[in-house]
This record gives C-alpha cells, sequence and structure tokens, in this order.
C-alpha cells in the first residue's frame, strides 16, 4: 500500500500542521471518573474539535504500548513494526550529531557508585548539564585504536557515545543493571556479529573509570540502547513532504531527523515555536510541533499537573489556527495515564481539520468524546494519508 | 506482529476471565424487533457494562460464518485461517484421548439403514451413551494390519475414532450422506497422500457393519470430519498464559487442550464451573469459562429459550465478579440468530472491564447497545491482546 501512497503524490504548497501532545491520552483516576483530557478546560482544543473529524488511533496495534520513536513513527506514516529505532540513535540525532552507516551510539548516564563498586545512584545526583558537558570532555581522552570515539552532552546527567570503526553491530546487551545495590553489567555480544562492539564497549568502559576514578557524585558511566541508525526512506521521498520539525526536547529531533526533517534549533518553548513556524512557514509544507511535558507529567503521576499542561496547549491553538493551516492534525503519539505512571496501549484521540472535512458533531477534544467521531479507531500510520488527501497531495487511483 | 506480541510477554499473576456465551449474539424475529439478548433481563451484564469497554468482534472476518473451533480459536488469539481443526480432532480431543503426530481422528456417528443398505436415521434413534459406549466396545474386534484402531463413545449415538499407522494424513472424503434414502459414502482419497487412510477407513466400515449385522437401531456408521491433529503453539507458548478450562461440552475442552489448557473435568453446570473456578483461582492467569445451551437454543429457533439462557448466564455473572478479576471479557464465539437456526456472520458483542478501562456510557449489554461502544467493530483475535495489554502483561515496544 505504502507503494501505492508513493506512486499517487502530486506535490503542492499546501500545509500539514501536525501537533503532537506527547502522551495526551489517559484513564480516569477513579470509577466514573474523567480522564486528564476530560478534566482540563479546553475551549479551542474543543472548538477545533467542532470543525473537524474526530477519532481514535493505534499507534501500533492493540494492546501495544508504544515507546516514544515508535509511537513518533506511526504519526509519520511508517509501520513502527518495519523499522527498529534504537534509544542510542535517537539520543545521537537527537543532539545533532551525525550519524553514519555502521556507527553504533548508545545512552550513556553519569552515575554514582560506591567502594565496593556498587551502583548508589544511576544519576549521579541529577548534574547539570555544564558539569555533564565537563565531563565529556574529560573522557575524549579515551583511545582505542583503530576507532573513533564520540561522547557528547544531552542533558543533565544524560549523554550519548558513539563508536566508529566501519560496520559495527548494535547486539550488545546495556550495562544499566536498572537498579541501585548491585554493580554495573558487562556489555556482551548477544550475536557473533556484536563481540567488537561489546568489545570497544568493554574497554571504553574500563578507561572511562580510571579517569572518573575519584570524583563525586559522577564517578561511573552506565550505557544502554546499543543502536544502529536504521535505513529508512525519508518523509520526502516517502511522501513527497518537506517537512520541519519544531521541537523542544532533542530525542524528537531525532526521530525527526531520522526521516530527513529540518529541525530548528534552540527552541525553549511553545511561544518558540510558534515564532519559529511563523517565520519558517512559507519554505515548507509539513509542520511537527511536538510538546513534551504532558507525557512528563503523566509519567509522574501528577493529575492536576497533566490537566495544567494539557490547558497551556489549549491557549497556544489559537497560533496554530491563525496560520490558516490547509491540514491541521492534533493528536498524541500514545497515552501516557497518569493512573499508571507510564506509556499505556489505550487508543489516543486525534482530530484532523481542514476545509474538505464533514464535521462529526463531536464537541469536545477528549477520549470518549473522540470514540463517537467519524472514524472510530484507526491504525496511528493511517492519519498522515488523510492529512496528504485533505491537503491534495494524492492524485486519483486507476483511471 | 504476533511475534512483536510473544517478544513483549512479561508475565504477573494477573487475572483474566473469558467468558464465552456461545452462540450469544441474534437478530430480531421481525422488523422493529429486539434480539434475543436485547430482550432477556440482564441486570448483571448490563451493569457490567457500564464499568466496561465495548464494542462487537468479527470472529474470523467480514461476512464469514464461524464454525465452533474457529470462533474459539479466534477469541484465544490465533488467526482462525491459519490453523486447521476438523472436527475429528475436535471430538478426540473433547473427550481426551491423547492424538499424537500423524494420527487421524474422524467423527463416527451410529445411524440406522434398512435392508438396501438406505440410511433411514442418521442418529440411530438418539441411542443413549450408555448403548454407544457398548457399540465402541463391540468395535474393538475390528483388526486391520499395522493399524491401531481406537473408538470412543462421545454422547448418545456420538462417537470418534482414531487411526494410528504413522503420518496417515486427513486428506479424506465424509461417509455421511447429509440425508436419509441414501446409500452411505465411501471414504475417498482427495489426494494421493490421503490413499492410505482412506483405505483404513473403507476397511474399517466393513469389519463394522459385519459387527453391527442385525442389531437395531444402531446397524451401520456415518462418518465425517477426517482430521490430523494441527501443530499450534500452546497459549503459553504464544501468550506467556497459564490458561484453564471451564468447560461443560466436550469439544470446547478439546479446543483448550489443542493450546495447551489444563482443563477441569465433571463439570455438569454453571454452579460446578463457579465453584472450580474459585477452587482453582491461585493456580492460573487465565480462565476459559463457557455457556453452550445459548448456541444449542439459537439453533433450535427457540427464541424464549435463548432468552432464558442468557438470563441464566446474567445470574451467574456476580460469582465471577466477587473474585475481582483483573480482566474481565464477556462475549461470544459468534452469532447463531435464533430466526436462522445456526450459526451467523454477525459481529458478536463484547466488553473488556477492568481498572484501565475507559467506561464509554454503553448501559447495556446488546449487539446495538455494544455498536455504540468505544471499540466500534474490532477483529476477534485482538480481544486477547486487549485482555493482555490491560492485565499489564505487555511490555512497552521500543525505546
Amino acid at each position: 500500500m505504502l507503494e501505492t501512497i508513493h506512486e499517487l503524490i502530486q506535490k503542492n504548497k499546501k500545509k500539514i500542521v501536525l501537533l503532537v501532545i506527547d502522551g495526551v491520552g489517559g484513564l480516569p483516576m477513579q470509577k466514573g471518573g474523567k480522564t486528564e483530557l476530560e478534566s482540563a478546560k479546553t475551549p479551542h482544543l474543543n472548538a477545533l474539535a467542532s470543525e473537524s473529524e474526530c477519532g481514535l488511533h493505534l499507534p501500533i496495534g492493540f494492546g501495544i504500548t508504544p515507546g516514544s520513536a515508535p509511537g513518533h513513527l506511526a504519526l509519520f506514516g511508517y509501520q513502527p513494526t518495519d523499522y527498529s529505532i534504537g534509544r542510542g540513535v535517537v539520543a545521537a540525532l537527537g543532539i545533532g550529531f551525525p550519524m553514519q552507516a555502521g556507527d553504533v551510539a548508545a545512552r550513556l548516564n553519569f552515575a554514582s557508585m560506591d567502594s565496593k563498586g556498587n551502583i548508589t545512584d544511576r544519576r549521579a545526583g541529577r548534574i547539570p548539564t555544564e558539569k555533564c558537558a565537563e565531563l565529556c570532555e574529560l573522557l575524549k581522552s579515551v583511545s582505542i585504536p583503530g576507532v573513533e570515539v564520540f561522547v557528547k552532552p544531552v542533558k543533565d546527567y544524560r549523554a550519548v557515545a558513539v563508536f566508529r570503526s566501519g560496520g559495527l553491530s548494535d547486539h550488545v546487551t546495556d550495562t544499566d543493571p536498572q537498579m541501585t545495590g548491585v554493580r554495573s553489567l558487562d556489555p556482551k555480544p548477544t550475536s557473533d556479529k556484536g563481540r567488537k562492539a561489546a568489545e570497544i564497549a568493554g574497554e571504553f568502559i574500563r578507561q572511562v573509570s580510571e579517569l572518573l576514578k575519584g570524583r563525586q557524585p559522577a564517578n561511573a558511566i552506565l550505557m544502554r540502547g546499543f543502536a544502529e541508525l536504521p535505513v529508512i526512506p525519508s518523509m520526502e521521498e516517502q511522501f513527497g513532504l518537506n517537512p520541519l520539525a519544531l521541537v523542544v526536547y532533542p530525542d524528537y529531533k531525532g526521530v525527526g531527523r531520522l526521516l530527513g526533517m529540518e529541525v530548528v534549533e534552540d527552541l525553549k518553548d511553545l511561544n518558540d515555536q510558534a515564532h519559529a513556524l511563523r517565520d519558517h512557514w512559507e519554505e515548507y509544507d509539513f509542520f511537527f510541533v511536538h510538546y513534551k511535558y504532558t507525557d512528563s507529567k503523566g509519567e509522574d503521576g501528577n493529575f492536576e499537573g497533566k490537566i495544567a499542561e494539557i490547558e497551556r496547549v489549549d491557549a497556544f491553538i489559537p497560533k496554530l489556527v491563525e496560520l490558516e493551516p490547509d491540514v491541521l492534525i492534533v493528536t498524541g503519539d500514545h497515552s501516557t495515564p497518569c493512573l499508571l505512571k507510564a506509556h499505556s496501549s489505550h487508543p489516543v484521540p486525534f482530530m484532523i481539520r481542514s476545509d474538505v472535512v464533514r464535521p462529526d458533531g463531536v464537541k469536545e477534544f477528549g477520549e470518549r468524546a473522540c470514540a463517537a467521531g467519524l472514524w472510530g479507531i484507526i491504525p496511528g500510520i493511517m492519519l498522515i494519508r488523510l492529512a496528504l488527501a485533505y491537503a491534495d497531495k494524492l492524485k486519483k487511483y486507476g483511471a
């Protein structure tokens, strides 16, 4: 079917905006209650719903809880189970590191360990980004023959390591034990192909341990999500789109770059995103606008906090609408119910607004309101096709 | 996708109960009327609906009328078109016969024929089970070189025959002419592979005819549903579940056993099933509870009778609810409208209740009430995925 879509592409200047409210879907905290989205005061989102076709989407499939990268892949029209995107790649691309085929990247957290070598804090007291950058600079003195090593700060205690030695494989296990009071794990190959990368990672960790010895609180590192650069057709190749990402949080820049999006740097908040959107309005035809903190508050289990974040997004909606996009989609990449303090498999509300929709009587942007919408429950990857169609970017199929 | 599900399994002690009200879906008997389920007084099912996510499921696909075995396969999460389960296998496993790979089983009905060899009654006057057992005992004297023959009583005039000779094929035609006043048919191979089994069946029928000669009313046999044991991954392998079947009717035990379920024997009614459920509650995490008589009354075209059976199930609901399963699904394996006196292709109402659902405002467990539910119409095989997700038995997919 994707091949068919590809053959039907016709480019034009019509504008599609996809607003992703991360983890927007939720659950009631008690029987008979409302969800976060249903509880929030969202006059602008509700007004949009009244002019839209509404529904729920399943990002990956029935019962599947999406990670952030697969959830976004689906929204961009890529079947997430066709492409494996490791955490390391998301992190590396997120900070703009130019990964090459054959590189292996991994997330690197600075951590604290006691004199016996047991991990006491997996985040090294959440050291600030400046400290993290300083330590990454220190790690530049690691030297492994035949291997280029890159260590770059991401945020707080988070960094990313990339090994380059020509055709490395990511078949390597995490060293993060995911708990404290135990030692970090050794990186191990999960297949013959992973042997070389595992050896490099092992040697890297030995040298880093020497360099960090005696430091406080960051005297250890934990690595996870070893990942090669996947081969994914760009959104230009796949859908003929010229996409721009307007994103604050690094990881989502990474996903955008993986699909060939241009990325606006140094955006700090929705205000910045609105300005950048206006500034670049003429240059692109697909705009990915991402809001992270709804998901964060969901993960924290902070019901009132998530409501406040949703209301913050609601106040931003007029800035999107005044640009008069030809197609505007508002949705999430997955649900993050405060009740669960985690991503969940529940379907995600969406609405799609353009001059060529059949508004379906849904007057509110909420999980159960949208369930009564025209589209019912559809696979997440279909949203982009609706957007392309309503923006007149797909020709007629057949005679 | 099934492979993805398999990789995401995380086991826990949470309990899933699947109540199958066989053939529960129905049709109005006249224009403007209600279905059997809509007509029944079901306060407990309706109360459950108010706390559930509701919808309809298509067991196999649009327009397909499910047999009992495929309908159940779908509910257990197996694409029915991927696995062929013959009637003979269902019957053999249903009575607990330990079939082996390479065996061929067939349903065997005792019948009556006249002096010209024409069938006069395809059920031998519905002889009682004891008589059937006696005749099966008599048939033990059949002797075919190189072949082990097993004949076991099922119920009333129904028995099952199993041939064992190493690697037999089930490519053999039925001998039941499906009408009276004609001779029974010869078993014929439908491919080269089926030749040996067809010869064995032919010889078996010749010897049985001699043994039954002069008896009344059972002086003939009819065979149908020649079937090999299909290779199906167990529910443990596929979904990490530890399943128990609480079933009265033999055939459904057979389907359960095929998927590696433990089966509680000698259950006579819903009361027994409720007791057994409580007795085994701690040992398993998936419970298949089956109720047959809604389907039987549907096949009889007995509208009032089917309503009464549905109300009997309704009265049983509190015994399920008081066990506080983490996930409770109530549905059917297919529709059996009294109007049609047969299974039908119509979608089947379902509801799924847990602490992590979004109740959708459906206040009644009925075909049209559930059509307005959150899930709309979904493939039957997806129900198990929702159950796994809501019981927290599936990890997050991807970074």
